[in-house]
């Protein structure tokens, strides 16, 4: 099997299981938005990490497939509550289930599916349970934490790219993380492989995360599923803004932020301004930096799971949107 | 040491410990609400109801600790997200997460406490962890459903009163009996004991709720630390307002209830009313039968410990406020 045929096998998988969890109908204020936010189709590369690392160290499907979609629907709960933070009206094309329903309903189902996330855990079958839901909760908490930080920079003019790398290494890189380091607890790995992988999705994540920020820049609106202005508006910081802005006057930054707040460039004078600072090609060259150290940390690990999760980080690296 | 003085001590390690607990400083937009939350005082019956089952059948209280403060900040996170869902400015006097910062704040904060809570029960030492992951999770869950169905019964004017007993076991009783719960399976109690205890909890906690919504409506403004107004504003059903309701027409019911919503009625006319539907007599016969059903199911416990419970469950029955 190739990667793609492996990547579209789990997928399937995943999909599948995640539709035919055993949620109640009633109270359905309760379980249709959370039935409604696991049936959208993500990547789902999380618990494919996984299981490829699980299964790949000898740990069998069965018993570590709850930890997989555990990671998934955790996954799905901050996506349903960052909506609410972020006011965003769309996700992957369809509403966000506080504007579908509202912010109650979204805070309530949020709080269902975190809470669904931890049970499923619980019946992952190892005997590493107690490092694994301290390795899960730990890492939820880090989440938390980015996006308070992401919440804090929309209203701070000078946030670092140090600052930003913090923010995203816990934001999103944590989970990607979480999910290498916990299929390598299942499979009873060594610290130095634990240790390891953990590094590798923390910098396989944050190089997603560089690369979603430029995309939002030199990719078409139709193709974001979401309009430029939106991140831009809430006073959002990414990579490429920040890079942009270190090259500005105090005075030039503030009128700058201020016109994307307003949304007084339209999408190819931003592509343009961006371009002339440097900050798209500094980006890239960040993204390729992030991706060739994730590459070495894959060392220790057997040459068959190494080329797998090589071609993990190629597929992600590949998407266009 | 009297049931009155064990209360008193165990409160004041549970206060003391959460103050304690290694929450960071940054980033201050998630920890500082988180802090602010736990250094609240409530009664902390939950925490010494477990500590009270846990170390009277014979389990460490080192050991079971991190389960008691688990459930307490699971307390606190669902305060946090159902003060902004219910709009409440004020939590045992002093203001909100949502309101001292926003909502955002509260929903990330929340999530925190959220997460902290399963993070500290991780550190319970007990052979059956995997059995006290599994309650604290399932019973989580409950109790999202049980805030789902208070939520829809704010917009439905036909609430039955089963349906409303099976709501706050959901919202109240199910953390009590949780608490009771978890405390024997520390233990490692047989499950008759397991079984009895709990449902000793959800009982307690049913009648500790209707007491709640008698107190509501016969106790003065200043004792309730908020005003009469903001649950019938907002359509809440309790128990003596749907025994009330119970004895309309459907006329009068939408009428009345207009009123209260509308803050039509001063709260003597209120008090009235309800006095003389039968309702605040209703209400009371209601707490003793639980009560009493809740007394019948200590009968499998040792003589001791059934005291100091029922000492418990008096303690609770004297609040006035």
């Amino acid at each position: 099997m190739t990667i793609e045929q492996k990547i579209k096998h789990y997928k399937k998988i995943i999909d599948q299981e995640l539709v035919n969890l055993p949620v109640p109908d009633y109270p359905s204020g309760l379980y249709e938005p959370i039935k409604y936010s696991l049936a959208t189709t993500g990547k789902r590369i999380r618990p494919i990490l996984l299981l490829i690392v699980g299964e790949g160290f000898g740990a069998t499907q069965a018993d570590i497939l709850p930890a997989a979609l555990a990671l998934e629907v955790l996954h799905t709960y901050t996506l349903v509550h960052d909506d609410i933070m972020d006011n965003d009206d769309t996700r992957r094309g369809i509403a966000t289930v506080h504007k579908k329903w509202n912010v109650n309903t979204a805070i309530l189902s949020g709080d269902g599916l975190n809470t669904l996330a931890f049970r499923l855990l619980m019946d992952t079958k190892s005997k590493n349970i107690r490092e694994i839901g301290i390795e899960f909760t730990n890492g939820m908490l880090e989440i938390c934490e980015g996006q308070a930080l992401d919440l804090s920079f929309e209203t701070t003019i000078n946030v670092s790219t140090e600052q930003y790398m913090e923010m995203i290494s816990k934001k999103t890189g944590r989970l990607i993380g979480m999910a290498c380091k916990i299929g390598a607890l299942t499979a009873g790995c060594s610290n130095k492989i634990i240790e390891n992988l953990f590094i590798f999705g923390i910098k396989i994540g944050q190089a997603f995360q560089i690369q979603d920020d430029l995309l939002e820049i030199t990719s078409s609106e139709e193709k974001m599923g979401k309009s430029l202005s939106s991140d831009f508006a809430s006073g959002k910081k990414t990579y490429p803004l920040l890079y942009t802005l270190s090259n500005m006057s105090e005075d030039k930054k503030i009128k700058f932020l201020s016109f994307l707040k307003k949304n007084m460039y339209n999408r190819k004078e931003v592509q343009k301004k961006f371009r002339e600072s440097g900050s798209i090609d500094k980006t890239k060259d960040l993204i390729k930096k992030l991706l060739n150290e994730a590459h070495e940390h894959l060392d220790v690990c057997p040459g068959a799971i190494k080329k797998e999760l090589l071609g993990i980080m190629k597929f992600i690296q590949k998407r266009q949107f």
